[in-house]
């Protein structure tokens, strides 16, 4: 500690969101719209529904970039089904 | 429209968010936190999964607090449910 460069790594918080390719149906969101048309909202043209993550990642000396990547591998290979569904994802401290 | 003052009225998006309050549990979040863990992404301290929602708003004549009012609406009345969850929104054209 005395005289040595200290650092501090604040846990850093993942938000991801993913959606539904613009190309495929959504029936869920579809069901909404006709909902909120039903209690009145009538200028609802559209409604595309989706899912969000906030990931709290544990303190690292990672850098910034390597903690991109781990989120982009998770969208990739849990959160998001990459056939049908678009991911993006921003991190913040 | 000759001499007339124009206005054009774009549709307006707005983009919803609901997740679950801070105190309340969230079994689809630590689920998926385990399923991190098991894929071998250690740093995964917590997880809270949410909902997103993008609404097409048609065009409109009404001022940008209207619309507004009307989203907020739509959360309290079907989006959110207010009891175990928060929800925040934001409107852009």
């Amino acid at each position: 500690m005395a005289g040595a460069l200290q650092i501090s790594f604040a846990p850093m918080k993942a938000t991801v969101i993913v959606e539904l390719k613009p190309s495929v149906l959504d029936p869920q969101g579809k069901a909404i719209q006709h909902s909120l048309r039903t209690l009145g909202f009538d200028g609802v043209e559209d409604v595309r529904a989706g899912k969000l993550f906030r990931i709290t990642l544990a303190d690292s000396e990672q850098p910034r970039a390597e903690l991109e990547k781990q989120v982009r591998q998770m969208c990739e290979r849990l959160l998001a089904n990459t056939i049908i569904e678009n991911f993006s994802y921003t991190l913040e401290e």
